[in-house]
């Protein structure tokens, strides 16, 4: 898959010593030559890492021109001597690519709880900075350097042609467990070349993560570090984007943070079912989230569609308690298209069939109707299986 | 360990083929000859399985003579058939120890969205009144007529004297899986010889619940069945109790209220820790509530505490979601008395000792302190294991 890279960018993804092995990147830096207007949204943990602090405080900015991220240790937990770490973070990747230290945003992952070493990543940032281009090869170290327990990188691109000029967009981003997000998820970059004002870019990007990082979860923890940045180069054109334009690039990235976005699920600790769970005849968006949210993160659920259990009072229970009014005597399931449950009382079907029908399939599709109004979702998660409890029983020590 | 039956009651648990093994006991009855006060809180899920319908309109009562118990089929998601199931084992119970049809309570937990076998039930109701008999084996096998996936009976009773009257108490429950009650747990009874108005028994059972079963999670699945009955004979005193008389008795049920409630999260599916989260600080008792809960169902934190992981930012970042505002830069916790979080930043210790702790202790204590008032609250949960993967894999097929 070639990536299309959006001009006005230069990456690097390379191994400074925070992750034990010596051949996984822990350090990445994205560097903006001319600036970049950039947005973010983050967590909404009241416990939230210092760089989320932060870039909390700096976006939107109209005047970007450096990302450090590292992975191995998210800063969180910190305290007083988290944040001042992340501003020197920060003020280090800003004087090695020769921009102010109000021009760089900076974020962190990995285990909670311990402080940064700073010499190392001081060290890291150097090197990276020697080594940043802008090829292909250079852009997935940089999305490998981002990483934790995810099992390879998550990338994606488009190109589209608004008003003559080409655009393209470029994302990478990371996740595998620790994933129930409620605005943002782990950790995305979302380069463009396209101009947005900083107003816009963070309407764009708020819009598209509502649709995306926002519909997923692996296990329903809302982590500390949550953070999905855009940035937009305007190198492709500096006429800031508006009108059916913007609405062009909006589709693009909606459509981009989607396939980002699944990546993390079907990526998730120990998973062997992608699961999408599609929320219908809700009354609000609103409503149809957290109903799919409460089914997406039920350790029942969740075990049932590992083994292949076509369980599917787990599901309707699940939805009872998601807080949401409804009528229990008006819905619907089906999972991978057999229907299960109909106005409130179950269907005869063969058991053994719909259970060879999960087991054959790496995705498995769940749909639940409601009878409120017209509102619906999609939502997408992983199963839950004993490689997610091995992994996590034993992660610090 | 003796129990002090309550006088008043006869008991019977057999098989009547409702689950796959005959020497599962799957049928309960509880026999008042002359009649109790009974009150009942029930699960707050929309999907509601029909004898918890049944039971809520006919609770608080002054005049119940018999509850039936059948397990292996919870009788849920079963639409106006599942109604007039239930109606009916409540008609045939009645019938068999000649009470009057609405003097009949009923309980079911098991497979969701499967008819009940009638003609069993029947049978089963017919044998269980032949079998009614007041002493402790009887007691034992009615306690095990109401199991699950349990790996034993959960049993507690209580003596104590109230204004020169012997009064008695004894209570029965079950659960092991999908439990996260949001107002009662699965299933559980407690009898008593003392006397009480309808009124006084429903409020004294709502303030009992809410420490003991609305305080215990295993995965946080609320279920569509979960129902708590207190019944009252009268038969140690016909004047019903007031005043310090009745502060007493309720002092006692709350204590045989946790005690009971206590084995659910003990016997957990595949539980290997039986964890204890204390919060303290809080501004209300809710607010703990809620910041408990949150730890207590994240998996996060259960496959640490299952690994002997002294992952203490799971916890600490679990609170800041549960949605109740607090000061993360006040927070203490420790874990089995280690201090690892002090005023929002991290304390120095050793992992390999505190992990050594975690191991060698099947009870593991989290608390948490918060700097924003007075509230507190004990919850209890299970740890998560790959056995209770295992076994939810593959629970219907």
């Amino acid at each position: 898959m070639p990536i299309a890279l959006p001009l006005g960018f230069r990456f690097a993804g390379i191994h400074a010593g925070i992750k034990k092995y010596p051949d996984k990147e822990d350090l990445t830096l994205i560097h903006c030559p001319e600036g970049a207007v950039a947005a973010g949204v983050y967590t909404t943990n009241l416990v939230f890492a210092a760089p989320v602090a932060f870039d909390r405080e700096r976006t939107p900015s109209s005047d970007i021109r450096v990302v450090v991220v590292n992975s191995g240790n998210a800063n969180a937990c910190t305290g007083e001597r988290g944040l001042s770490d992340a501003r020197e973070m920060a003020r280090l990747a800003a004087e090695t690519v020769e921009a102010k230290d109000h021009q760089a945003l900076v974020m962190s992952t990995g285990v909670i709880g311990r402080f940064l070493p700073m010499e190392q990543i001081a060290a890291g940032v150097f090197v990276a900075a020697r080594g940043l281009a802008a090829d292909e090869k250079t852009f997935t170290a940089a999305a490998r350097g981002i990483l934790t327990t995810d099992k390879g990188v998550k990338i994606a691109s488009r190109t589209l042609e608004i008003g003559g000029q080409e655009i393209r967009l470029a994302g990478m981003c990371k996740g595998a467990g620790m994933i129930g997000p409620q605005m943002a998820t782990m950790l995305g970059v979302v380069v463009t070349d396209a101009a947005l004002t900083p107003e816009v870019a963070q309407s764009a990007l708020k819009a598209a993560v509502e649709d995306s990082f926002n519909c997923i979860s692996v296990e329903g923890h809302m982590s500390t570090n949550d953070t999905v940045l855009l940035l937009a180069s305007g190198a492709a054109g500096k006429q800031p984007l508006e009108g059916k334009n913007l609405a062009a690039f909006q589709s693009a990235l909606n459509e981009l943070c989607i396939e980002l976005a699944k990546q993390i699920p079907d990526d998730g600790e120990g998973a062997s079912h992608l699961i999408t769970i599609d929320i219908r005849g809700a009354r609000t968006k609103d409503d149809a989230r957290w109903i799919a949210r409460t089914i997406a993160d039920s350790a029942l659920v969740k075990t049932a569609i590992a083994g292949g259990d076509p369980n599917w009072g787990r599901i309707v229970s699940a939805a009872g308690y998601a807080g949401v009014p409804f009528d229990p005597a008006s819905v619907d399931l089906t999972v991978n298209g057999f229907p299960l449950y109909e106005k409130g009382a179950p269907v005869a079907f063969d058991a053994q069939t719909v259970s060879a029908a999960i087991k054959a399939n790496r995705e498995t599709s769940v749909v639940l109707t409601l009878r409120e109004g017209t509102a619906a979702i999609r939502f997408w998660t992983s199963d839950l299986n004993v490689e997610y409890v091995r992994f996590n029983a034993d992660y610090t020590t």
